[in-house]
């Protein structure tokens, strides 16, 4: 955490909204968020509304499972945009190190300056090595610019964690036969529809989280992970989050009722 | 319609996405959209998706009565923050023309430099115009900078829209006795609850359609708006929004279940 979120206390009650808008906007003042990262962003921010602003119970089953998959990888890679460099920097360095995986910069909107800034301000939350700056390989079934990535990194990864992947490139991924976890807010979008491991969650929470079951999960043994992989039901998950919505939405309405009778 | 929105053919399916994201951007470009502008929208276009991307019968219904309390309002006035500027901002002008009405610029993060910027742009759609900039009156109940009107606009106004407009500023508009008309895509948020009319449709729709309205009403005897305008249950049109929603979700999850047993 930069020093400057300081000021924020930890207990006040709008502290997670509160860091959320401080990061968005430090990463536009570095050029890391795009006009359209904020757009996505506020997509984001309805659905956690509807969601009720908090994990639920089967986005942390989600999270222990991602936290299963990445201990149990070869070569487990996490991806990051402009968005999640700017909303969970030294969140994603933490996972990194705790699961042993590479950190890739992976951009929709890709130019040398975004990756370059995106990869710096990583390096500034303790990151030592970053990827996506060699853009080597190539995924297949996407057009030039957008299959870009390194040899060495998510093109050779078992496991990839792409949190706010767009659909196209999430499909074209779970095509390479890659274990692919998706964390986004909106259960209907293509992307978790796509993933292995689809997390309906906000990441600012999703990821210490996943980091937190990765630390309760190390020392198990490798029949026990995987164990829980085997049981693990993505349908489920998505149809949990769908539900969710749709009571969040009767929740705030009968709120909102009781507001217009008083 | 600027010149280079021409090359949208009006026919594409994408037609109004395509349009917003565009006035969007020039919006960025020339400095009347913000950075909460943008994350904003974001969270509009989210409940746009949920209740189907377009005008239900009982948001055309409430811009029927909007339309009919602006002709028979005494002093109309629309009152425009930067992301109205940059959506609707001829719609607007023509709008105001139909109905007699005022244009106000009102800003939650009020600038003088945005302020100029955003009456310009108004006056580059046909404004001749333009009010928000004396800022010689005050709303009471509300802090210094989000207090300002102007004394012979917003202040004087019997009849407000205010489009987009943040929770606080709607009920304290609501509370000087003003008829107040809020376009929202969000049905449970405050400004909508707060409002005599309440208006659930993305606003590239909805300003042109209360215009159509006008238009079709402008003839018609002042006891017949009164019956109109007498006979709206505001109430009825939140829960319908809210009905909407809910069974949006439930729609696209049956899409997206068939789509994963194929």
């Amino acid at each position: 955490m930069s020093e400057d979120e300081v000021e924020i206390p930890e207990d006040h009650p709008r502290y997670q909204s509160l860091l959320t808008r401080h990061r968005i906007e430090e990463g536009v003042e570095k050029g890391i968020t795009s006009k359209q990262g904020l757009i996505a962003e506020g997509r984001g921010e309805a659905f956690d509304y509807l969601l009720g602003e908090e994990t639920t119970p089967s986005a942390d089953e989600a999270e222990r499972v991602a936290a299963a998959h990445l201990l149990l990888a070869d070569h487990p890679v996490l991806s990051v945009n402009g968005n999640v460099a700017a909303l969970v920097p030294g969140e994603l360095v933490e996972l990194a190190e705790v699961v042993d995986a590479d950190l890739e910069v992976n951009l929709f909107n890709r130019t040398e300056e975004r990756l370059q800034k995106i990869a710096e301000h990583l390096r500034e939350h303790g990151a030592e090595d970053v990827k996506g700056l060699k853009a080597d390989a190539r995924i297949p079934g996407l057009s030039h610019e957008r299959a870009k990535v390194d040899a060495d990194g998510i093109y050779d990864a078992d496991v990839v964690l792409v949190p706010l992947e767009d659909g196209d490139r999430a499909e074209a991924l779970a095509e390479m036969g890659k274990t692919e976890i998706v964390i986004d807010l909106n259960p209907l979008s293509r992307s978790p529809q796509t993933a292995a491991v689809p997390i309906i969650d906000n990441i600012i929470r999703a990821i210490p989280n996943i980091t937190e079951h990765a630390r309760d999960l190390q020392d198990e043994p490798r029949a026990e992970l995987e164990r829980i992989v085997a049981e693990f039901d993505a349908e489920e998950t998505l149809e949990a989050a769908e539900r969710q919505i749709r009571e969040g939405v009767a929740e705030r309405e009968r709120e909102q009722e009781r507001k217009r009778e008083s």
